[in-house]
């Protein structure tokens, strides 16, 4: 079998994430990494890894099977998707979320004029809890579905901590509440306030001479980041920041609670929930293996964009359908 | 948009199940219940629904769409899914996984020839717990899976007792162990006896004047059912049991265990899990959503078998790929 030929567009997280998937899938070779960057100034984990400047990219058109965009969704992925996918087959992990319908159509145009085959909004949220959400609801039409995150690191909220004057450095986790969850799974289908979902929990280490009060009380009215939730703000020395808030975990629950039944009286509660002790390493897991669906996909001669909906779970794995169908069915 | 004409073929606890979930999918209708007993003594739930005689059935081919074979898997489906594929398209929940291969075989060759579609073994083991045991596997290539079942009621354990001599009544719960379930969240990837992962838990009304330690002496040393295992047998009355232990609930968990990054040191887990009042409901709702997928799969030409590994996601909901992207993705 001819392996799948990878390229990395942008070298971060995400990017190294991939890189390491890569190795776990023999099917899969790195065929490139393209940065923004002076390609001379990129190391990759990788010995021989070649490293390009993103310029040159389209001079590999023929080289690389599968692009997988590792940028942000804020600026970089709007703009770099549609124009990769006029070079190249694409993956990409755009997670904002109320821009995707839009997203999906400017790639989806691009995809098609070039003849190529792109994924977007994959990962874990969007992605395997998107795809949750819709095996659950479609099961279960009378029914309420919730979405819980975390615990785990929320970079937008800790770019936002970052922000605060007198703040050296800083991290938040989103920390699911449990007895909302467990309000869920008993079938009490209750409504919930944004309060009642998620605490915030802030780890500060302060400026030397910092007003902590202040600090903590910024953090905590803080518009459409903080003022809608219960905050804590904790302050830690350097050491102890570097010590224990050195990991990107995250994870959370996908719930649907319906009923069924003559009278729709029967309590059917369905499940789904990942905890990762990296969230970039996951979410390129993930990449990686939409991207053997991709490719298998673009050989039957699918163009244009499609998400995680769209793909017949089998072309995920390596296994052949009777293979799977004898172990894992 | 025209309804999916619905077939029940046999009229237990699960043909009831789809029935009731008819109701709660409008583009669904019910077209007829097929039995093999005499039509006029079955009574479905559904005002108006016809019932006919099974050898009738090929007089039906063109008014149903997708046939529903409530079958068991002991006897019953191995001969009739791929008797029925010659006359329609089909959906079964064949459950013996030993056995899927040789009924896949046997199901394709009728449905190739005959021009219809079939999906077999859906449900949510098989069936949903597959699609995530594929899902998790893809994703993190080196972990370990795990599936554990309950806390439920085990039809041939249930079976099994009540054929134990001085026994009345019985039921027999499956339960999964929480400290099982706790070692493999920890990441330490146990390699687990049968013992070790689930308990079997026995309510027995014993006929007048039985021997109880006898009757808990030959259920707890039965082979194949509960030798391997660490079982309780409890006596009560018949009174305690109608009252108790009148409902099948069932359920599981399905894990994956797996690492990642630089030397594949990082935790990342993976977890599904159904807790469900009514196990034939709750598989009848699966049967149904599926049947959704079959009618459009099978309008674009689709024919022979397939399963939930072969079925893109997104077929499987009544909303349009652009609602399903904008409200779920």
């Amino acid at each position: 079998m001819e392996k799948v030929r990878i390229g990395i567009s942008g070298y971060g997280n995400l990017g190294r994430g991939v890189e390491l998937a890569i190795r776990q899938n023999d099917d899969m070779e790195l065929a490139g990494i393209f940065t923004r960057r002076d390609p001379s100034t990129v190391k990759p984990l990788t010995a021989g890894a070649k490293v390009y400047s993103i310029a040159d990219a389209e001079k590999m058109a023929n080289d690389i099977d599968v692009m997988i965009i590792c940028g942000g969704s804020a600026t970089d992925l709007p703009k770099q998707t549609p124009e990769m996918a006029k070079l190249f087959n694409v993956i990409d992990s755009f997670d904002t979320h109320k821009r995707i319908p839009e997203h999906f159509a400017n790639v989806d145009k691009a995809a098609k004029e070039s003849g190529h085959l792109a994924f977007i909004s994959l990962g874990w949220d969007p992605g395997l809890f998107s795809l949750n959400r819709l095996y659950a609801e479609s099961i279960l039409p009378n029914g309420k579905s919730y979405t819980f995150w975390g615990k785990g690191v929320s970079q937008g909220h800790s770019d936002a901590i970052r922000r605060v004057e007198g703040v050296k450095r800083g991290i938040q986790y989103t920390v699911p509440i449990e007895s909302a969850m467990e309000a869920v799974r008993s079938g009490s289908q209750p409504e919930l306030t944004t309060r009642q979902k998620h605490l915030r929990e802030c780890w500060v280490v302060p400026e030397e001479g910092a007003d902590l009060a202040k600090i903590e009380n910024d953090i905590k009215t803080m518009k459409n980041y903080f003022d809608e939730y219960d905050t804590t703000v904790n302050f830690i020395t350097e050491e102890e920041f570097d010590a224990k808030h050195n990991k990107m975990p995250h994870g959370g629950f996908v719930m649907r609670s319906g009923l069924t039944g003559d009278g729709e009286k029967t309590h059917q509660m369905i499940e789904y929930s990942l905890k990762l002790e990296s969230n970039p390493e996951f979410t390129a897991s993930v990449l990686i293996c939409f991207a053997r669906a991709l490719a298998r996909m673009k050989a039957e001669g699918a163009t244009g964009c499609k998400t995680a909906f769209d793909v017949p779970p089998a072309y995920l794995s390596k296994l052949s359908g009777e293979e799977l169908r004898a172990s894992m069915l």
